[in-house]
């Protein structure tokens, strides 16, 4: 039981714009309530007595004022009287309102005006408000279908939610024949009020859903998002078709992170984060619902493949080589039952080949030796048409196997409608069988999949003792000085994030360099240092390896670049920094992008060329705790080089992981840092060093945080 | 009409080993012949007068005898007396052959000495033999199902060739409903005589033959396939599944290349080159022969998508994005028209949304603008059910407009049953229809990567001038003194080849070595030689920037440290050569592996971290003519650092393609290399050089060459 529980069972709904005529939105969901529903159907209308044979009511205030208790207020009036009519049901003390009504905000701005008053309606009487320009609500547990299309759901144990409505449609009409059950279904409409939070976390509470579905166009809160599906996907798994996935999203973005980061990144990296299997097809949407509704999760990941024919045997071999799945390694005492049962021509070992001419017995025989093997976590059972076999049979046998065992299996009964009757018995033991052996093994894989989510352990990003009170100090007065684009005039920030970084320092003076070169040891690094100089190396803006005695030349030198360069670039001083040996360790970015709906978002990848030619790149929502921060490292291609691929040392990982930790706490706790590149980020066989930095602020967000 | 056409379409087909006993597989043979075939059938068992009430005769001779021509045997004797059957039937004359019986080459060696003897008979004979160990074949033009699988595949314009029988078997069951029909069908069975390449090439001279569809488990001669499939492509489109994809195939290679090539690159290259479609699934399969089999190819490759409801638009708009294909952009001319057209609330832009309440009107006319546009190439369809329209009205009004307009349209009418009818007239007119729009617009891809195939032109690789007589010299006195593994004592060879290679020499005394270096400007490089050591750099037997004074010292330092290394390892002295400036070009390598099937394999990458890391790299099946080595290196992912890339100078990738080129040559002409590094090859702003070389020698194929 979740919080909108009265929502999907409700005992009275009332119908407020109930029509008798036919072709109209009204008439659709009253007679579909009418028709399905356990509860009481309250039709709304001023104009009518009654709408069809059921008694009609004025307003929801009258229907109250006769001692009916409204529970859920479905919306099909005009959008110009919807406000009106919500806030009277609301007044009589109704929680729940499903509104159909469109033209809100997906209809200009006049609309957009009456959706803002509509969240503060659902906000000052606390309501539970899906929609508007939704098609409605169902739950098949009490027969409700609370929406204007054609088709109820059938019973089940998936729960759906989408933003298209006519998606909604569609599936229904196509799940109909094909042993899909669901238990509840909204169609989000605008989420002005509930959004696909709200639903995951309802669901996950309900006993009575097994599997979370979901096809969304956008997600508004996406931090809300990730906690909450990290929560609910430890018990009830989550496929989620997120689409838009490919437009283009060209943002111009002033930093190396904001730029690499398309549009889709963010929720590539907070659907991941969140525990959800991200699905890019509908047919892998319902693929995946039906093995995660209908089969236990795998103890193991090995997987055995049993057919009486060598060629599909290969196919489901390649896909498993494709998915995230091993071939099981059959035991000895399992390939000595198997040789004691097969004829020779047999192939023993996985996949097995039982050859054309298996009989049921065969089949039965081997399935329940492999499911015996302690190795084995799931089955594919393929076969091809013979003639000494019936499919009916053979479907009969795998699933009381099936059950014997545990263990979860995926068939392809490779056929036309021969397979049929079978595939509606292996359905009801909620086993897929498909035509093509490739889609049996992705099933299965997304079962492992999701098997490995549920136990993942979702550690809290560690807390480091950050200088706050300094960060805030920097940030403040470069907001202040009316700054947005910070350099290694703020290496400060990191000295306050106890990110280490080579000795240095700006300086305004040939003569103040000197002094600053003196105090570092060996040769020194100078920079120019301009808000309006991005590509400093490229204008000749950096000189390396600069003895003490050259230093105060050499600053002059820059300084004469950067305006030729641009005569009337800012130039607030020459960095002298300490030399560090580069070619001891290995080059790396460490960046942050900030995204409209997930907030930051960490990147890493190794020095410049991995990152822009080769676009080799790792990407989390922030706050990142360690071992989120370790697989991003790891994810990378090139990470190899960090762990002594070719000779080289191996390089201070754990150093590196703090790093990013720590850049991760920096911008979730600074939010006027909107974007940051630190690069690069030298690791060494001992230790990291920052070396150059740049970042970008928003001081609206300052603002924000001020009034706040 | 192809050299095989008798075969697929004869007049007399003979049953060796005709049955009445029902539950045989010569009983299923000679019913299925009786039941459908046009022409005569003749069954042949000598103890039998006559069977299924056909005459029967007791040998094809003496059919012969009687005056019948056979123009197929179908064999289906016992493999002991198979061969004796199969001679009699080729003195009779019979020229075409299918050997149903099993137990040759599959079934171990004494079945194996049977195959070479089949195979030695049809040479003799000259005949075109299927099998053995074949299913059979069939041919829907002339009702020939020589097989004794129990359906008959339906007449249509799809020739398709299995490694598997069962899966025809499958296949056809499968395609019985689904409006898929065939041409010929043929089970390859164990390839002894006729193989995949025979039937591409009878298929591409076939009029019936519009898509050749391959399941397809090896490809015995790799040249030999990609030959004819290059030239078959041109005409007629062919998708292929090529199974055993991921097998772990870990050779022990000796070269860099050898070791990265995995068992499937070669089949990934030779297929790409042959123009064939290569899918994964069996979804795809199918689902790519339909749309060849049914649609004409695309003018331009611009997509409009056509919704009533905005998600399944912007699922196919995702769709696109990851596919090949671009979405059109329309003509001002067309927006207009559809403005006029559709109500306000439409998307007049692509993916066009004409909204839930269209009718079959409003899609007649959108359709019919969108197809008029001449941007437009390719065209999706999407609806969900609603209530005031048909899917039976949309699926004629999509038909008759793709047959006035003649552009491409695949569809996804999304919904259960309602749909049945509506599948059925569309595929009437060869158009797809799937609940999935994804599936859509993947079937339109197929069609558009097709065309561009058909219109890729196939260049001749060049032939250079290269010295073949002096390859020859050092090729021949390496196997002859049992040299296999060859290092840069043998740079001759890219002399002789004419590829720029550092001014160098490999000496042998410590003054030689002297002397060789003065003659060289400035510092050199100097390197050990040892067959036995392949690490250089890693035991310290390389050193760079050696002053000639030096050069005596240190010759004496590299003898000691390979010494020390590996005490019985064979020195044959220490290269000196001519210093390349490393950093003002970048690292590449060019290598050659030989595959067993597609011989030899050209790889191209950058240097080292970007081939071993980030294996980014790209191969070919030599020899390869300009225009492919182009492509090979513009579709490595780092390709752009070759271009100029983050500031670097352009590199010479004229010069590159060059040495590949003539690489590839030495390999196709000399088999007795069978592993080939050059790494690194460096590119410079202006021509590359050759800096290091290492090859392996296979002496047998050196012993075929001067054989043959």
């Amino acid at each position: 039981m979740g919080e909108l529980s009265t929502l999907f069972a409700p005992e009275c709904v009332a119908v407020v714009g109930a029509s008798d005529e036919p072709g109209t939105v009204g008439h659709a969901i009253t007679k579909n309530l009418r028709d399905d529903f356990e509860g009481t159907v309250v039709p709304v209308n001023p104009n009518r007595e009654n709408v069809l044979g059921l008694e009609c009511y004025d307003s929801v205030r009258e229907a109250s004022e006769a001692d009916i208790t409204v529970d859920v207020a479905v919306v099909v009036v005009p959008p110009t009287i919807a406000l009106d009519v919500i806030e009277e049901a609301a007044q009589t003390g109704v929680e729940n309102v499903v509104v159909i009504t469109a033209g809100f905000s997906e209809a200009g701005s006049e609309g957009s005006g009456r959706e803002r008053e509509l969240v503060a309606l659902a906000e000052k009487y606390d309501l539970n408000l899906v929609g508007p320009n939704s098609l409605g609500i169902m739950s098949t547990t009490v027969g409700l279908n609370a929406t204007f299309g054609p088709r109820s759901a059938s019973p089940g144990n998936i729960s759906f939610m989408s933003q298209s409505g006519a998606f909604i449609t569609a599936v229904l009409d196509w799940a109909a024949d094909r042993h899909l059950g669901f238990k509840d279904v909204v169609s989000l409409g605008n989420k002005a009020v509930l959004d696909e939070s709200d639903f995951i976390r309802q669901w996950g509470d309900d006993e009575g859903t097994d599997v979370i579905l979901g096809y969304l166009e956008d997600i508004g809160d996406g931090r809300s998002f990730i906690d909450t599906a990290q929560t609910v996907t430890r018990e009830t798994p989550m496929v989620v078709v997120k689409s838009g996935r490919t437009e283009a999203g060209a943002s111009a973005a002033a930093s190396h992170t904001g730029a690499i980061a398309g549009s889709d990144t963010a929720y590539r990296a907070g659907l991941e984060q969140a525990g959800v299997l991200r699905v890019e097809t509908v047919q892998d949407l319902f693929d995946f619902a039906s093995i995660l509704a209908g089969q236990p999760l795998p103890e193991t990941e090995g997987v055995a493949i049993v057919s009486n024919a060598g060629g599909p045997g290969v196919m489901a071999t390649d896909a498993v080589g494709d998915s995230s799945l091993e071939l099981a390694t059959f035991s000895d005492e399992t390939l000595a039952r198997l040789e004691d049962r097969l004829p020779s021509e047999a192939n023993l070992y996985n996949p097995v080949d039982i050859i054309g001419d298996a009989t049921i017995d065969r089949f039965e025989d081997t399935i329940d030796i492999v499911l015996d093997d302690e190795n084995v976590g799931m089955a594919v059972v393929l076969s091809c048409p013979t003639a000494v076999l019936s499919y009916e049979e053979l479907a009969e046998v795998i699933a009381s196997l099936h059950e014997k065992h545990g263990t979860p299996v995926a068939t392809a009964l490779m056929g036309g409608s021969s397979t049929e009757t079978a595939a509606h018995t292996l359905s009801e033991s909620g086993i897929p069988t498909y035509f093509d052996p490739e889609r049996a093994v992705r099933s299965l894989d997304a079962l492992a999949r999701y098997a490995r989510r549920r136990d993942h352990e979702y550690e809290t990003p560690a807390q480091f003792d950050i200088d706050r009170e300094r960060i805030d100090e920097i940030l403040t007065a470069a907001v202040e000085s009316g700054q947005t684009r910070l350099g290694v005039e703020s290496m400060d920030l990191l000295e306050a994030c106890e990110i280490p970084t080579p000795t240095g320092e700006v300086v305004n003076s040939p003569r103040r360099a000197t002094a600053v070169a003196r105090e570092i040891d060996g040769d020194v690094v100078m920079k120019i240092v301009s808000p309006d100089i991005s590509h400093k190396s490229d204008i000749g803006g950096v000189e390396i390896g600069v003895a003490t005695e050259e230093v105060a030349d050499t600053y002059e030198d820059l300084v004469v670049r950067a305006r030729n360069y641009q005569p009337d670039a800012k130039v607030l001083g020459v960095q002298i920094q300490e030399m560090v040996d580069v070619d001891a360790g290995t080059e790396s970015i460490v960046g942050v992008t900030r995204d409209p709906q997930f907030g930051p978002l960490v990147m890493f990848g190794l020095g410049g060329i991995f990152v822009e030619v080769m676009e080799d790149t790792a990407f989390r929502v922030a706050p990142v705790a360690e071992s989120a921060v370790r697989e991003m490292v790891d994810e990378i291609t090139s990470s190899p080089l960090l762990y002594g691929a070719r000779g080289r040392e191996r390089a201070d990982v754990d150093a590196l992981v703090e790093v990013i930790q720590r850049i991760s706490q920096l911008v979730t706790e600074f939010p006027v840092i909107t974007e940051l590149d630190i690069n690069p980020v030298v690791v060494l066989p001992d230790g990291v060093a920052a070396i150059d930095l740049r970042l970008t602020l928003d001081p609206d967000a300052v603002t924000t945080e001020v009034d706040s």
